[in-house]
């Protein structure tokens, strides 16, 4: 039996497409048909070249939705539920040792030091092979976290959510107070902004608002119910000073940066109000240092928290 | 009656000895006979005039522990007891107002819109105008936080915690994890720096470990027990290795900056293990920024927090 | 001027209409003419004289809605705004000293040892007179927490949000975990478990789950989308298994009692899963006990919460 | 190779000595010579057949050190260092499955629900049999949680921090505040409450408060600077009495129960200030139940937390 797969065999050359065996499972060992797979923004730097975990050749694609068309051993998904042939299911794209320090004592799986990723730091070269979204079949390992979804779940909707969907649940998670009645803030109307916007209203935030540029992402965040969009094209002092009107002039209680870039910190720094947080979720790849006077953190008495990828409690 | 008093009626110039007449008390306020004036390494710079918050005239001094002479009305201390003539007190250096949002409703007295601070922002020129620690006697207005203290207590030690140690107290009350068996770095050796490990050690961390330049610092780390002193004359790669040798080779669990300066925090961050705590506390006035790559603070998942000042609870 | 009132002369009798004479008001005092006052679970046991804080004569009424006619002073309302005659506003029924030990220290206000509440424990008898939402005016003492509404508020729909509201909101923020993707059961449909179980929608949870006998209770919570309603009628066994149905067998990560009675604790521990917290917010009286093995507690690692009125951040 | 060994064979009846076949290894597996054994008090319970979880025949003994005699395989403790013949070690009794709901949704492995304890609930029929620390040597699965210690540890005084200690810290790590400056009361001077009073020293409690009947458990708390001891023999009132001496009237912030018992909890929650904390740490088998007026819990807005057990974080 052969599988259809798309293989990065070179950095920035196109993906090619290729028939591979379906090797053996092995003890624990998941077949999984793709329904649907996600392009995340990050595949566009790692076919670049540009993300330094990831070896060619591959297969990438780290979200995908399947059907299991092989279970070898019993396996339970998140919910300790048995999973059988014919179940449609997502997974987690890291796997955790579940043994590691992070793992074990701090409780902080995201940070596993042997975290192993599908579509992202698994080679072709090495078994299963098929190791990424982009193929006809995946092969998932033993210790992957998987759900079972309803059949009646639509997998392109719910694909996204293994990646960018779970990294804002644990974005929102890092919060140390409730957000009823507060003010969020989003920098960047990507998937991971967009996300990290809903669950904000979703958990009772009084004022959602979106920065973005694109028109793009303004027409979803308005279906979705956005309290207040502000557009890059505006200057500085003025989505400061929107800010301010909405807040008695205290600032936002939070701010969301899902921008991937060091330059949206400055300006979020000043969005917020005296005691309040800034999450760092979208920088994902070294760059550009920004200069900072941590005297605003410290006279403001702000927190500011890295967040990194997300685990099986966010997923 | 008069008061004898230092006043500092000119920035950069010497405090000048003045006779004061003691005005009499409002309703609810306090006369006290000054026993110690702590001066705090900030005095320094309000007398240069760096404090945007310091008028003058002003008579400087927010440490202070005194003797009640004259109570103008019924007044209990945090602990509810009734204060009376002749007793000894602990004052906090900030009144708060207890009315506005972040009084009230964030429950964070210490950002108050309206803190007033005993030998800071009040100026000599309004009532009481003895409002400072440099004095013979200072009026504190019903609003003050006060403490009774034992008379065995020995003025001279606890005068300093009613500043530096309230603050390091909230520094370590900002964390989210439990000291025990943890790995703190503190930079700088002043007050803050020495209270901050004092604490650490005080609530179960495994190493503490104070970097400082001062032979003198090193002294009193030593005197407390503090594991580990890391001289400033070391190479910064030095520093790094002797905590990763400790830490397993992940890096310290808590940082705190007690330098007052920006330059602490490249290294202060690269001391951190992923999931770590860096905790700004020392920086406390406007000064030149600092490069910073904040893939550093997402791809670590490290929280960076601002502590400013303190409140009743730390004091 | 007069204000018509109407007066719990005696217990166990009619409220006595009459026509009271509005006083002069104090420093910061402020006279307010009732838009709406709402008759609360527990005015009730205050007439019938079960509830010890409660002097004979008195105005009861905690809940209240009115228009400013008068300000004696400058007032702001807790997001800081300047009030003024005519304004719409609603006020949190308790005043706190701000000055105790819980107020200050442990910040925990809704047990401040000095807290006098409007309707409950002020006898007519003294100063201001006016001191409870039945009667046609009400008069404001300085430190009373208020907040401005729109002119577009409903009053009557609003006005409850000062007591079972406010208790509601103090329940949810007790909770340590986040509501995201969680099952919560409310024991109890009338408005402190109504407003529980909007609030935990609200804020994200995945099943809210209604325990009542009244078809009256019912329709309310059908009309908030309430996910499932369990009949009292049913049995125990049954109520059970229907949380046991939808929570893969482990049973409701949060219970909160809002029945009034220690009866329902019993049954409440048993819908917990391993690991869940059971809030008690209703039971507001002394009763007779209840039977309890603390084995069930320890053994499932339940955490069990009392919740007591509520403070200016969750008005 | 034989393994002297001490079987339960049946209830109630003493422990035979024989010599038992050492097992080849399975994968992960490690041989461990025991050089202490810790004799708890629920050892005695399973002795007489209370434990529901105990099977026969079975070698008890949950707490133990030992050094390694054979590793199958690559093994690392939970510092992430490499194990190897001739390390002193000391394990958690209990081994989680690191796959169920509890384990990697929730982050409580303590609740595991395939949860497998040393001494415990491992049939002496079963592989490796050597499932106990009341024996030469003990067979440890590739999953056991492990943490090198330093060869001058003494194993008589660590063995018991597998078990009581461990426990002890997951009591204290409940609690939601930090315990500086605070009064902590342990009901109980078994194993459990003395390690839970030194640890409350060790994090900066101000009052510590032992009441316990045994004068040989007096002694030790002597030894260690416990603050108070209150003997049984006292009254009820004079217990409390002295509690609220120290505290301005307002009661203790955390009592923990650790004698075992219902009986201990009406009056620890006597001992509570309002909005303190209660511990049930020591009940661990189901017992009468006791009355309980939960009136008591809501107006004095107190938190009640069952503690089951241990994982790797507290170990």
């Amino acid at each position: 039996m052969k599988a259809k797969a798309a293989i990065l065999e070179e950095f920035k050359k196109p993906l090619v497409i290729r028939y591979v065996d379906i090797p053996p499972l092995l003890e624990g060992g998941i077949l999984v048909k793709m329904v649907s797979s996600g392009i995340c923004g990050s595949d566009i730097h790692m076919v670049d070249g540009e993300d330094p975990r990831v070896p060619v050749p591959i297969i990438l694609g780290h979200e995908g939705v399947g059907e299991i068309v092989e279970i070898n051993g019993d396996k339970r998904d998140l919910n300790g539920e048995i999973l059988k042939k014919g179940d449609l299911i997502i997974w987690n794209r890291g796997v955790v040792c579940g043994e590691c320090y992070f793992c074990k004592v701090l409780k902080m799986p995201y940070l596993c030091e042997n975290r192993k990723i599908y579509g992202i730091n698994r080679s072709f070269k090495e078994y299963p092979h098929l190791s990424g979204a982009f193929a006809e079949f995946i092969i998932l390992e033993e210790k992957t976290e998987i759900l079972r979804l309803s059949p009646n779940t639509d997998p392109n909707v719910i694909v996204m959510a293994g990646c960018s969907g779970a990294t804002a649940v644990h974005a929102i998670d890092a919060l140390e107070d409730n957000l009823l009645d507060k003010t969020v803030v989003v920098q960047g109307g990507g998937p991971l902004g967009i996300f990290a916007l809903s669950l904000a209203k979703f958990q009772g935030a009084k004022n959602t608002i979106l920065i973005t540029g694109s028109s793009f992402r303004k027409e979803i965040a308005e279906k979705i119910g956005i309290d207040m969009i502000l557009d890059r094209s505006t200057s500085a002092e003025e989505r400061l000073n929107k800010i301010l009107d909405i807040t008695y002039g205290r600032g936002a209680d939070v701010v969301i940066e899902a921008t991937g870039t060091n330059k949206a910190v400055s300006e979020g720094l000043r969005f917020l109000r005296k005691g309040g947080t800034y999450i760092i979720a979208g920088v994902a790849s070294p760059q550009e240092k920004v200069p900072i006077d941590f005297y605003e953190v410290s006279s403001k008495n702000i927190t500011i928290k890295g967040v990194w990828v997300s685990d099986a409690e966010h997923f």
